[in-house]
């Protein structure tokens, strides 16, 4: 049986994860690919590091250009993370006529469009399906097996340590501070938990699945994103109260007429929709195509073991066109430039919570506010606190988020209002 | 734009969808696939009928022989169902050089493997997504996207119509033959409704997606299949007491040691279960992998859009192999030759409810039965009837079926016992 090399960068964890099932499951991906995929070379910053996986040392070295400039390598793996060095890393190994695989969502997110469209020219793969949602075959299914259809609509959980502790916040009543602290203790999130708090692994996801559905590159710094640190375990169980969970959802959409909307942020989802019960460190992606209506795909967004399923299923179909001599079958498929909707413009319902000092007035202050700004109400539930002040509840109808803005900067100067506490879309 | 050419094989519900797809997202497949699909021919059985899709009438023709034989045609869409004729057609077609799409899950399942074997030696495609679980894009992730797993399990809900009527059973109380009187007249369920009641759509289904995901072929004879005839709205009602829902469940198994089971129950799936809340004509698949763990994919499992969706996405497939040259890239992936488990050495948990007349005797003397054939149990349940009998619901340990049904054969005989008014599998 033929042989395809392989030359990785990075044993880390999602690198040691794919040369465990390339090592574990050598047989069945042999008979599956029609070749066999042998690991040339593996790149690390230091070689004598005790590693999560048991690897012959002389595959080992510590100068990336060893695997990058490999004649013999057919299948570069680019798994060391971040745009720097890795983007000219593999820029280099495309040059060198090699098939690309990475998970490298930043990478992707930020500078991914030419180094795909340099595959494409020289006719090589460019694969990244560990890059999105882990384990989860979501690029695959939108370029794919779902390209029969316009895909109208995504909206997904793609960050496992933010529903992790959304969820902790919802299961326990507990705060944001001590819910982080204990998934830090627990090794579910980084000592250093901006990327994911703050929105960031989101937004790198949802900008380059928006890119693959919508067939339209979305620059990732037009993605709006919001994190979870604004999110309070009142808000959480206020929501309950109406029928909610809170989620940290990465959506897009597109509206038939060349804008898309692509956002990061907390939302209220109702209990009976498909996402509201994804819990834990679990991802979820729910995706409305005209053709096929709505499918969701779930399951381990992150992982050693469930990415190095989605980087070695790539070198699987590399190593299929390979064999058929048909690299570069799929290519960047950025065919159209499609708008970006500003976030002042994406409508949504929203759930607003105020603090107010005199009931009656601040009522109907409030409400003078929003219908002079077109904010229309949906839902108003009035709570008074032990101290005599009174918690108002306002769920909006649809509307722009620039108009909800404008609103509440006139609210919060009312004299009946002691706080606009949080305000939070709500997807239906 | 190169142009490639389809040929259709009936015009019914499928093929109304998938023609409708084609014309009306014809400019983003062209764009995917790097090819323009154009429709060539499409047999129907009576060319004057009306149509749900509107198609020029110079494209019609009651002789099929005038799709499968013309030389321009380069896709063949087999979408007319059952096994005879279909499966000449498209032996025919193959002979003739055709790359196959198919979405007739009776043909693949009784006889399909000799088909994809015609079509690999032939170096031509064989896709079939729309076989199964309609919109879902299943058999492309098994084949594909999670090929770098061993897969150890499947178990889904892959027939719309009996789940649909446990759903209303569940959420009714009501008893199955009004539930399917109701299907029938919401056309939900066929006039003639055995195909779904009695488990063989689901039995074909899973004979597929087992061959697919175990690289072996399992004949569809060798599935035990039971329906949901059995199913009453006094096990649903007790089933829901313990913290269950009852599901008609598509199960997959292989044991490590070359053995796998495959079978088509209804089971009781505990309610934290990711298929118990999956409701009405839904279909939805767990999968676990040894690298990716748990996934679930959900969505419609039937329909014309839907299924259409997985036909037109096999023929974009098959169309940018034809542009790269490459069609029979990947062909049939039963290499291995596993063992089929007899099911009467399928081991799960149980329910048995039990009528019995005296009590205090009746629960010792059905107790000795169970232990004397190796049944162990996990909980009893006993519940006074208006009449005085006593409703016993038994949950066992894991057991084999065999050992089971030994100990059912001389209960029923015990003379305490008033009948076993069912048995059901549990799942966890």
């Amino acid at each position: 049986m033929r042989e395809i090399k392989v030359g990785v960068l990075g044993l880390g964890v999602v690198g040691s994860g794919t040369v465990r099932i390339l090592q574990e499951n050598a047989e069945e991906i042999a008979q599956r690919a029609g070749a066999r995929l042998v690991i040339k070379k593996i790149a690390v910053r230091d070689v004598t590091k005790t590693r999560a996986v048991s690897v012959d040392p002389a595959l080992l070295t510590d100068n990336p250009c060893e695997v990058i400039d490999d004649p013999e390598v057919d299948i570069l793996a680019e798994l060391i993370g971040g745009v720097d060095p890795a983007h000219d890393y593999v820029l280099r190994a495309i040059r060198n006529g090699k098939n690309i695989v990475t998970a490298n969502k930043e990478m992707m997110a930020k500078s991914g469009h030419d180094l795909m469209e340099a595959a494409g020219a020289a006719n090589r793969d460019f694969f990244l399906e560990g890059s999105v949602a882990g384990g989860i075959p979501i690029l695959t299914a939108v370029k794919e097996s779902l390209a029969a259809n316009r895909i109208r609509e995504i909206i997904g959980i793609v960050n496992g340590t933010t529903n992790y502790i959304l969820t902790k916040m919802t299961e326990e009543g507990a705060n944001f501070a001590s819910v982080l602290a204990e998934a830090q203790a627990k090794g579910y999130a980084e000592a250093d938990p901006t990327s994911d708090i703050d929105g960031f692994d989101a937004q790198y996801k949802i900008a380059i699945l928006a890119s693959m559905a919508f067939n339209s590159l979305v620059p990732v710094d037009s993605v709006a994103a919001q994190g979870i640190r604004g999110v309070t375990a009142r808000d959480i169980a206020v929501a309950k109260d109406l029928g909610y969970h809170i989620k940290l959802t990465a959506v897009a959409r597109q509206d038939g007429m060349g804008g898309m909307q692509v956002r990061v942020n907390p939302a209220l989802l109702p209990l009976s929709h498909p996402l509201a019960n994804v819990n834990g460190v679990m991802n979820a992606i729910v995706l409305r195509g005209d053709a096929v209506g709505e499918v969701m795909f779930y399951g381990p967004g992150a992982g050693s073991l469930p990415t190095g399923s989605a980087v070695v299923g790539d070198m699987i179909a590399v190593a299929r066109n390979i064999v058929m001599g048909s690299t570069g079958r799929i290519g960047c498929t950025c065919f159209e430039k499609k708008r970006m909707l500003p976030i002042a413009d994406v409508e949504t319902k929203f759930y607003v919570r105020v603090l107010a000092a005199d009931r009656p007035k601040a009522l109907a202050s409030i409400a003078g506010v929003f219908g002079d700004n077109d904010v229309s109400i949906e839902s108003i539930v009035q709570r008074v606190q032990p101290d005599g002040d009174a918690e108002i509840v306002w769920v909006t109808h649809k509307i722009r988020e620039a108009n909800l803005r404008a609103a509440l900067e006139t609210i919060q100067t009312l004299p009946a209002v002691r706080a606009v506490s949080n305000w939070i879309r709500v997807e239906e």
